[in-house]
């Protein structure tokens, strides 16, 4: 079993720009894990305002293969199994305490190898209902007027759609998305509100403009008045940025209502499915996000979207060189 | 493909009184799956409040062993898979609308099958974390203080003990079992309550008596006076006789704050994974509990008990003749 990889450059359709960063291409590395004539390919998004960079991730993955070397050298194609995953999940955790993207780049491309020996997609074999997929919603990054009303009209196929926001602007980019349609919105504040009072007065307003949920609405240490917040707001307030890892989830739990889960901050499916779990017994509802991805994470996210309240999993509608055959979105839901 | 099966009956500990019923054994029907060397067990029980017996169990599992030679004849140790049991359950739906037991013993022994012929729990092959099985409570039926007394020492080993409640003697059996313990204590009425202001009251003190949570107030018809309950009570009130199926969820979940999953209600673990995924969407709580069963069907449930908030799976310590290896506690847990 051996890692190999490769870096990508993943361009955006256009400049997307949240509360405290702007870019054009998301920096990635692509792996793939081949065990006899089975592969599994993986992926590590590198947005550039997060730790991790290409030759962090690189790094991480040659120090891995070193580590699977060593420690996992009779591994076959006959005894892979899951108890495989969660061992080798569970070791990398001893060679570094972050690296979360790299971690997950290992985490998707053994999943994907694991469904390929398997000859099963991983949703059949976990058994999850496809039924249950939640509608995707697509994402407006802060733009002029005359940009937003473009992108709206681009994104006719989705039901819901995601806003952000976190500048002076707010109420303008809202109002301009309602000029052109009615769709439910989920909100994404990126950390980018201050006073609490004002914080909450918006969120009622956005309630009167049809906003289902808003993520992160202030800044990521602050959980004083999130739990503020979580006792007051009329919509549901999800963590974030707040949130990274299972670890976390006694942390947020009495400041939001729900969690975003990212394959890219959790180290990927089998930390993800442990979270749902969890974040569950503790009543929280559940969003699956992205960060910009090609359709490998994109569709390893999806495989437990079904498990889930929300999902927002658009970057490959958002970008234009996806190495990947594209998702299929059928009535705003991914197929499986 | 054949299911053989034998009837059993399995005796009660000690007489078993609930509010509508008492008994001193249980009817179930065992059965069995082998494909080429695999075995699988499963198992019916067959209260004899419920409409299912012995009878109709046998006459289910004969129609089902005529419809499988006609259908999945193809069938073989190499190419049975999750999908299979998916559809071999879905087509028990359309042999009938109920025989919710006899399609649990199938469903579980077809499980059992998929998981010798994988040489794996079925926990493992869900990735399900054994770290979170909550502790499992133990019941005590209605009894006489001296019985309630003697029961209790028995039943050291229980971090929580399940308390049977609904007959005017109810107050009484509490303080029986305070003089002896202060272990939290799980309540279940079983329908048993009449007057919705007077079953407010007796919550109000059952939580100032330590109770974690009251199942089954009232009458399983009676959702209305349950809604109300469920906004009045400062306990969580669970839905057990008003649940049964997925298709239910709909009907109960504003009416209760969770509900009770039974694999012989249910039809078994296939559905009851469904269920624990739709209610948690919709803000429930769950609870996996048992009728009187074997290790069998006990240890079926065991294996999804970890995704879900409480565990009443007792039956194997209240009952003498169970033919199979007893389950193991520690902590007050099922060891998977």
């Amino acid at each position: 079993m051996n890692i190999t990889f490769e870096k990508f450059d993943l361009q955006m359709r256009h400049r997307f720009t949240i509360s405290r960063a702007s870019r054009t291409f998301t920096p990635l590395v692509l792996t793939q894990i081949s065990l006899g004539a089975a592969i599994g390919r993986g992926e590590a998004s590198l947005p550039p305002y997060l730790p991790e960079n290409q030759t962090t991730v690189i790094q991480f993955l040659e120090k891995t293969n070193i580590f699977l070397a060593n420690n996992f050298k009779n591994i076959n194609a006959q005894n892979f199994d899951y108890q495989t995953i969660e061992q080798i999940m569970d070791s990398l955790e001893t060679l570094s305490e972050n690296d979360t993207a790299a971690k997950a780049s290992i985490d998707i491309a053994l999943h994907n190898l694991w469904a390929d020996l398997q000859q099963k997609k991983l949703w059949q074999l976990w058994g999850i209902n496809p039924e249950t997929m939640p509608e995707t919603s697509c994402t407006l990054g802060i733009d002029t007027p005359s940009v937003i009303r473009e992108k709206v009209t681009h994104m006719k196929d989705f039901k819901v759609l995601k806003v952000k926001l976190g500048t002076d602007d707010d109420k303008i980019l809202i109002e301009t998305i309602r000029e052109m349609t009615d769709k439910p919105l989920y909100v994404d504040a990126n950390a980018g509100w201050k006073d609490r009072e004002k914080v909450l007065d918006l969120i009622y307003w956005l309630q009167s403009k049809n906003t289902i949920l808003v993520e992160q609405p202030m800044a990521k240490e602050n959980l004083e008045d999130h739990a503020w917040l979580r006792e007051k707001s009329p919509l549901p307030i999800f963590a974030d940025e707040s949130f990274q890892r299972l670890r976390d989830l006694e942390k947020v739990k009495n400041a939001f209502h729900g969690v975003n889960i990212k394959l890219m901050k959790c180290t990927g499916l089998r930390e993800a499915r442990k979270i749902i779990v969890e974040a569950r017994k503790n009543d929280l509802k559940i969003m699956v996000g992205c960060m910009s991805e090609t359709s490998c994470a994109i569709m390893a996210a999806a495989q437990i979207a079904p498990l889930v309240d929300f999902a927002d999993l658009d970057s490959t509608w958002l970008t234009t060189n996806n190495p990947f055959e594209s998702p299929i979105l059928r009535g705003g839901k991914i197929c499986l």
